[in-house]
């Protein structure tokens, strides 16, 4: 690959001798032996703030439409309200899906639940995130506000309460910042390897790497069955008016 | 620390050169700059067989006595049968638990259903092995016996199917080779990393490094809750008279 | 315990009959069935924005003194410079760590390279943040400079090449988020799981739960040897007057 | 998927009333909400003792012949020596390596170093099977022999030490269980998850899923550069007549 010689006056220039000490002799190493060119690094252009799309997000609510997105149930465009640079629930028009399709991916999104509280526990800003349109990212208004554990805001739903609760209060913007990897199943549909996700809520590690347990439930215990390497992420109508924006994902695989 | 100097004859002296080839300048480098002596591994006998205890196994039924076991229920002497090397489970004396703790460990264990089928499904030579009391390897005369995938033999029970069905024929014996990694948890009880494990049916992989999803449960959802860091391996009396022989066991922590 | 019964009314009452595909028969199950509300989430108020402490952090520069620091050398107070609510390098002070230690970790914190660029490669905006003082994320301008994949900003030093170069352009601020598990060994002194790291640059994944191959080595090989449980953060006076701000961090295990 | 409906008389009649603590209320549950029936489990016809390949295996060496093989060099057929059921390196004549080709697999192997000790350290009994061409798993007669800990038997070369050594004395027959996962890379050829591997020497656990830094190296360090999906496994010719018998390979994924 290199066609220049490494110097021989440079491995004996070394002037820091490092002893190894589990090794059986000192050994002097040039540092270059663990230098590598290779793969190279390319550059991406962050947000000029961390929440902001990167130069190779893409972007799927910059505010002024839901062009990226259509109707979970025919495919229509979404009947959610859009205003004001935020895009909020219309209860009973159903939920809404993306129209690109996501494996291993990092998501970031911002939400809010209604600053008038209506309801208690599972009835009080409720929504969800599903990766692959099957696993569920709770949304709920967990701000002093007894529900399950499995089911409050960050939770993986019905499967893993997230470690701490940093639910902001209603009216105001919560952010998650979320590492996916898709399961992946062998050729006679057995699996593999299981969704696993990080999480940060505000900023704060509410899920670390957990490994989910199947596709999410609401009655019934999740297990998995083979599916597509590539979904649509899907957001939930559940009747209350919850709002987003700045929704933006990076592919990783 | 060692004191030697290196010779830098013996660095000069290595004719092999190696093009690294991500590097920016091909690097001589000796081959003992990567050769570690510590930390030291220490030899352990195998056993004559690859199936018999190694000699840092805690032997848990060596064909004669179940001295290693109480009873789950009270503590007394197990009421199950041993007989010729092997040990049965006596229908309604309950089931037995180790008087060691354990949390991650390699186990082997060999079981045997009985030649005369009776039964079907879960009703034919069913028996568990809970690693920690708690996590259960399904023990069931899977061999042409249809029942639910995460409740057959070698399934993590209600949890995970196993990759295939490795079953012998009733009556004759199944070995299941075992690598688990006991779950870790935080000062607030809040679950670190779940519970793994590593399972080899008849030599055949049946369970990869699967995460188990909470304590088995017959009726109802796995979840985790704080627990011991170890704890007894039980078997289950499930009112079949299953058999069982050569269990051995290597902590790992 | 719970004393209360469920109401058979209730179970009764579940409209949505929901199909377990996979299942034998179509189970009606009550949605409670899959709700637990222990372990108990504890509430932590975020900062006002994602990148400041919330209420559970140790804060280790809050923008007036390094009185969480000592000289790595001697455990004296800091030579480093104070100023304008950073704090920055001077140059052949040596290095400092934290008076806390740490195992498993989230970290924030935020760094800048001078705007006035020097020298090139390595010799440009260097510094190293090291969790436990002995596994270096790398610190470095790394904007439009080229280095070794392996030794770039955001870069796990000689080791792992960042997903992607996030870092911003010279004197601008650049944050890590970071998310630290610590190995493990066992009572033998033999790694039973290695160290692991996630780290998002400016918002962007760059490291994904990548393992560890033993402490960072500027010369030699990375291999594990048995250590601390928690140990001390260090920050590296590379000589370069590398600027920091807002640090905090918040313990996992 | 299933049309007859689940009697409600069966959901009553559940007498085993289970109290799940952490739930609000006390939930009766039919057992069989948690039994799935799919994925299916194929069954597969284990060995009639375990170390001999099951249905499904792919047999790399039966004893008599080493048609499964070339050449590593030139593809030719191999020159090394297969007598009595072994075959046996012939010094200088090179590695071979598999028609087939692999990514994660499970693997058996058996090899025997001479039983006439010549040399010592890393001259003695040693070859190397090499995953995926590419990772090599340590074939060494390191029982009473003293080289680095990383280099012994059943160490993944020069990366990971075994957990213990149990290497049988010369002459003996060792066997080697292998659990490999290959490494996954992305579009840009950034590594997104490592080599795994677990391994049992003589049914004792030797690595625990440990995770590999990269292709292995003799002289310098190893790291990942994108390779294929499937590769042939290659055993070593390091001059030593080793032995090896009953190899066999089932492909995971």
């Amino acid at each position: 690959m290199k066609s220049k010689l490494f110097s021989l006056f440079l491995v004996l220039g070394v002037t820091v001798a490092f002893s190894v000490s589990a090794q059986e002799k000192d050994i002097k190493l040039p540092p270059q032996a663990t230098e590598f060119y290779e793969p190279v690094v390319q550059p991406v252009k962050p947000g000029n703030e961390n929440h902001l799309p990167p130069a190779d997000a893409i972007v799927l609510f910059n505010g002024s439409s839901l062009d990226a997105w259509v109707s979970e149930k025919d495919g229509s465009f979404p009947k959610w309200e859009v205003k004001d640079g935020v895009f909020t629930v219309v209860a009973k028009t159903g939920g809404i899906k993306t129209k690109e399709t996501f494996g291993d991916v990092q998501v970031h999104l911002e939400w809010r639940s209604p600053s008038e509280v209506k309801g208690d526990g599972q009835g009080r800003g409720n929504s969800g995130f599903f990766l692959m349109g099957k696993y569920e990212l709770q949304i709920l208004d967990s701000y002093d506000n007894k529900t399950y554990s499995n089911g409050q805001a960050a939770s993986i739903y019905k499967q893993h309460p997230p470690l701490v609760n940093a639910t902001r209060p209603p009216g105001e913007w919560n952010t998650y910042d979320v590492i996916f990897t898709a399961p992946r199943f062998d050729a006679k549909g057995m699996l593999i390897s299981p969704a696993r996700i990080t999480v940060l809520h505000n900023g704060i590690l509410v899920q670390n790497n957990v490994t989910l347990h199947g596709p999410t439930q609401y009655i019934g215990i999740p297990h998995y069955v083979e599916h597509e390497e590539e979904l649509p992420f899907h957001i939930q109508d559940h009747g209350n008016p919850v709002s987003f924006r700045n929704i933006w994902a990076r592919k990783l695989d």
